[in-house]
């Protein structure tokens, strides 16, 4: 029975994968258009993987340096001569998260224009490729989690056994290298994805637009490519590598917890011997699994109908799915009610429906937070026709307005996420805020296919542009880029309160390892960590904002050399400016010139310019999450290392709401003036005085939204498997 | 002996209000200069007394409720008739503060034209009378702040007598009341000042220059002595009562925490039957009067000299002085050793020389707080020089490099305030903690005068250029007032160290008021606490820049509205359009109608509109700071009130710091353009491109700097004070 149970992880993860690629085969036997469709999506796609091969090369001495470093101070460390089989799990997640990132990547860059083509026939076409092609990167997500997880489980329980909680907790400590390797890639992905696709962004506008005076999306513009790319290195990759990290992290953390419950009676006479606690997060995973699979078939719209209510029915069946099987297996597999007495004499009773509603209490609040965060941000809402109204008065008023926004709006997803902290806890305890974290990642399958389907439907409207397809085409873009917009803000924070829920199961796994029953804020070591952990989301914003500046110079330079050393380049901007950018006035010669200047510009190049400058600029963020627990851990103790995790949580949290929503809602309001946007009863459109300072604003939270806000998720997490890997040594 | 020393506090706070009165009287006997000058002079102090006249109105009925339901409840559930008393020092210490804010603005609006008169003749005559007029403010803060704590300590101790640490609990409990007084006024100096300068500031700006096209200080301007009067409330009112609330709530905190001493032999043998650790904080207060008194003695410099020096030499001095001072009380007064055993059986050992080295610590890293504040916001600094750099592509990449300058800036003030903390705590326990608070705030006499010696000497620059004195009288001005720069970083550095202090120390008062001996951060209660306190510096940010634009918004209304309905305004200004704002151009009846327009202006409409406004507006962060504790201490108990207090003081500290220094670099940023900005090899100056850039960074960090950011100062102190007087219905 227990290896039953043990299996069914990992099959469930292959069932992920199998049907991921199905999914994936089926989007790339759609037609991917015409030539000129073609040759666009094959920049772009060539872009994103010379960017992977760039990041992977230099990923590939970092996990070797540190799984190194890991095995031999884990063998120097430990007690047997096994531990230095975490470096194994550390490189396995490494490459588990890595690979569901290229896959993702690799399908998202091939729906795109399949999408635009599928568009061309009907709605309800173009929005099943878009969202297949996000379906790819979630349940590659999924699978690889829950089949590396459970497969690494399997076997090393076969090493250490599972007759203890001794062992069992030896098995899941090797296995928190699985999760480091998986926050590592994550650090790569966000922080570094969030500093190339702003480079890019910033490259391609400034010296493409402003200098040269081509638009922004020209193919002559070296940076454009890198510009598309980043678009899925951030929403797709970054996202991706987020959630799996989160998805991971919360599911190792509540095994850890669950261990504390084997040497209870009503387990420890279980069929299971006890691991019930231990294996349920891996059996909710996996049904989610199920869930998201059977949930992607509902994603159906008809011409004419609501793509955003397509999405909707897709996650609802998923989530009635999810809950329906996690009922059946926590009252199956937990006892109907049993009570453990903690340390300080105290006695708390637990039931198997309990354990069901904190599940409840973590699925509702990731939908929660997510529907807030769409509130805060989304266009025409209260709050961002406030940041409008302000642009009357010039681009100062709009910051202040976004600024403002972007702080107000952490009271209510915070309130919710306390409600669920407090509210699981009461009905089952710590392992309550664990299983409850897992429930509320367990459809992480469909929920990333959700978010996904934005930036592929983003792409698709852009290449149907430049495609210069029918109006119709675009008109149905937009429809789904429009949701696509909602998903994405709701995805943000769904990705923020799940972060901020697997960190504080990570810091209760902690404790747990370190032997620590109570960290008390009043010591004053505590309190410094505190101070430092809350001043380190700062710390770290600021270096991701000033490191996209130097990243975009570096872009600008390499630029302004093609322009001036690639003499195709040179000459067809040359002869373009003499046209005055008019395509219908270009001579046969002037044709020949543009015809002879196509495919010249080195998208590669600009490409590996800002993959480096952003892998460079990653090295000090990434230390100081890496480097700061450790430094703590063992000069100021464990109980400091848990006042700077809780200040780094807390304070990180807000800060990742303040800056996601701050750049959120700059962002729409900038685009409400697009389509005009009404302010004490005039309409402003595009070009207008408000219209130019909403695009300042836009542009400052640029950096806000795609760089140092989500960035602040790996940092929570990062700290906090850090604090986990090193717990052991610390006791 | 216990009695003499008791006795020793009143009387030096009588002595520096003695001091007061001199320097008081000396500014007022100065030369007021010509007939123009005393009419702007004027006009300013008038305005200054109807903003006090009209917050005090609100003031007293906030006053009177607040006493009377904290009299009710307190006898409701005191186990004696006289607990009631709180309410008693609770008036007491709102009417100390609100007196000292009045004293202290009444000086600084005499001191700034008499500066400007005594500039005419010398330097050193001119920082004499601008220092001497801060100085006022700085004694009468530590003056009546001592003299209110120490008799108000006499009189309730007659009352509950002094033989048990219960009894002295609960006179220092009833004392408490005082340092909810001062809160309460810090509340409305600094929140609603916050909110009343920069409101004040905008109208000026904005209807009287862009719409009206005359100066910001124009005395046709109905909003501009509304502008002048804010400089003074904030800087001089606003920081006068921050420092006020840390001053008394450092000093209360660790009498609170003395008090736990008193059942130790070596203490309870002494000749002051144990109180000696309970008195102390009010000797070092003591003796930082009289250091600061002597202090201000040395402030002096010749033609051609440094003010800073001279600042600095005073500053120096009073700071050997108290040292020197302290040294010889805390080896009279404390044991030479002695040792604790706590509740978890731990012994700590205490010496003197600890408790001395504690101070030490205090008041170093007071200064440097302030040091590095400095170094992050000051004129040709390489932060600033950075956001002068960005300027040049625009005013969004100034915002950006403006926003991760004041992110940045939070690590090292961050990495000394901890230093300090287990540092005090290292050598003197938790008693160190509190007595290094009160050591960074003994010489708040001269601190304070050297912060308000700023504002005086704008004042008496703005001055000068309105009257039209000769160019040596501004060319001092400016000497002094550049100084008066760096000071003000400065003192608002070492304003929100000293609250981060202060609101520990009330931290570890309430705990020990609430017989709490482990506030536990794995706690789920304690950890919701922990993040809905750090949503609380977001939040309050928020309302408070939002308050700024409605704010704004009213003295913009009336400012149109007196252009428009009084006819000598409306006549003058179509005057000077007509003539093209050229003076030399006016005809005999041009000045006819210009001299019939002189003071038509109705500056005392303005200064109510936008204190009537800054009170309205200031109603909802203060009800947040003021109820929030109450709520959740009744509701989630003390833990989770403990949890929320340390994570709205270490998010606060954080958003006050990243806040007060981005709003500080933006401002010199632009002034660094006022006078020719260097970047990359050229020169820019005024009205060109990159400076319009910083101009728009400079008005984004007006709120920042002025109201939000200085704010959470309050919220800090305000939000433990409120703990500490509700945690005896805690227990």
């Amino acid at each position: 029975m227990v290896s039953t149970i043990m299996l069914a992880a990992p099959i469930l993860g292959i069932l992920a994968l199998v049907f991921m690629f199905i999914k994936s085969a089926g989007v790339s036997k759609q037609d991917p258009g015409n030539e000129l469709m073609q040759r666009i999506g094959k920049n772009i796609a060539d872009g994103a993987m010379a960017f992977l091969k760039a990041e992977y090369k230099v990923l590939v001495w970092f996990v070797v340096a540190v799984a190194v470093i890991l095995g031999i101070s884990a063998y120097l460390d430990g007690d047997d001569a096994t531990s230095w089989m975490i470096s194994v799990s550390f490189v396995i997640g490494a490459v588990c998260s890595a690979l569901a990132g290229f896959i993702g990547m690799n399908v998202a860059t091939k729906a795109n224009i399949r999408t635009t083509q599928a568009a061309r026939t009907s709605l309800g076409k173009a929005l099943g490729v878009a969202f297949d092609g996000g379906a790819v990167m979630g349940l590659g997500v999924v699978g690889l989690g829950l089949l590396g997880l459970g497969s690494l489980f399997f076997i090393f329980q076969g090493q250490f056994g599972v007759d203890t909680e001794l062992n069992v907790l030896k098995t899941i400590s090797v296995l928190t290298g699985f999760s480091f390797g998986a926050s590592s890639i994550a650090l790569f992905a966000r922080v570094g994805g969030g500093i190339y696709t702003k480079a890019a962004d910033v490259g391609a506008d400034l010296v493409g637009k402003v200098e040269a005076g081509i638009p922004e999306d020209h193919p002559l513009n070296p940076a454009t490519i890198a510009d598309n790319v980043g678009d899925n290195v951030g929403d797709v990759a970054g996202m991706g590598a987020d959630l799996f990290e989160s998805y991971v992290g919360s599911i190792i953390g509540t095994m850890v917890i669950g261990a504390a419950f084997m040497s209870i009676p009503a387990f420890a006479q279980s069929e299971m011997a006890g691991l019930n606690a231990v294996l349920l997060p891996l059996v909710v995973a996996g049904i989610g699994i199920v869930a998201s699979i059977i949930g992607t078939f509902f994603v159906r719209v008809k011409e004419g109908g609501d793509p955003q209510k397509a999405l909707n029915t897709g996650e609802l069946i998923a989530a009635v799915i999810m809950l329906a099987g996690t009922y059946f297996a926590v009252t199956t597999m937990m006892p109907a009610e049993w009570s453990v007495e903690n340390s300080n004499g105290l006695v708390q009773n637990y039931t198997s429906n309990g354990i069901f509603f904190a599940i409840l209490f973590g699925l509702i609040s990731g939908l929660g937070i997510g529907y807030i965060t769409e509130y805060y941000t989304g266009t025409g809402t209260k709050p961002v026709q406030g940041i409008v109204d302000q642009s009357l008065t010039g681009s100062a008023t709009n910051i202040i307005a976004g600024l403002a926004v972007g702080m107000r709006s952490t009271a209510y997803p915070i309130v919710l996420l306390c409600a669920a902290i407090i509210g699981s806890y009461y009905f089952a305890g710590l392992y309550g805020i664990g299983i409850a974290a897992v429930g509320m990642l367990a459809n992480t399958g469909i929920q990333l296919a959700v978010d996904a389907y934005g930036p592929i439907s983003d792409n698709a409207g852009g290449i149907a542009e430049m495609a210069g397809l029918p109006k119709e085409v675009r008109e149905r873009t937009d429809k789904l880029d429009a949701v696509g917009n909602t998903t994405a803000a709701i995805g943000k924070g769904f990705a923020i309160g799940s972060a901020a829920l697997t960190a504080l199961v990570l810091f209760a796994a902690f404790m747990q390892t370190a032997n620590l029953t109570n960290i008390d804020i009043a010591n004053p070591y505590v309190t410094a960590g505190l101070f430092l952990g809350a001043m380190l989301p700062f710390l770290f914003s600021a270096f991701s904002m000033e490191a996209v500046g130097r990243a975009a110079n570096d872009m600008i330079q390499e630029v302004r050399r093609q322009f001036a050393d690639i003499p195709e380049l040179k000459a067809a901007l040359e002869m373009m400016k003499r046209a005055g950018h008019d395509t219908s006035k270009y001579s046969p010669a002037d044709l020949a010139i543009f015809n002879a200047a196509d495919g010249k510009a080195d998208y590669e190049k600009c490409v590996e310019i800002s993959t480096k400058a952003s892998i460079r600029e990653m090295v000090m963020p990434g230390l100081i999450a890496v480097i700061t627990p450790v430094v703590v851990g063992f000069a100021g103790g464990a109980e400091m290392l848990g006042g700077l995790l809780a200040g780094v949580t807390s304070a990180g949290v807000m800060m990742a709401i303040f800056q996601s929503n701050a750049g959120g809602a700059w962002d729409n309001a900038k685009k409400m003036f697009e389509t005009g946007a009404s302010v004490q009863g005039t309409i402003y459109h595009k070009g207008s005085e408000p219209h130019k300072a909403a695009v300042v604003g836009d542009t400052v939270g640029d950096p806000f939204k795609d760089t140092s806000g989500p960035s602040l998720n790996i940092l929570l997490k990062l700290m906090a498997v850090v604090s986990l890997v090193i717990a052991p040594f610390l006791v």
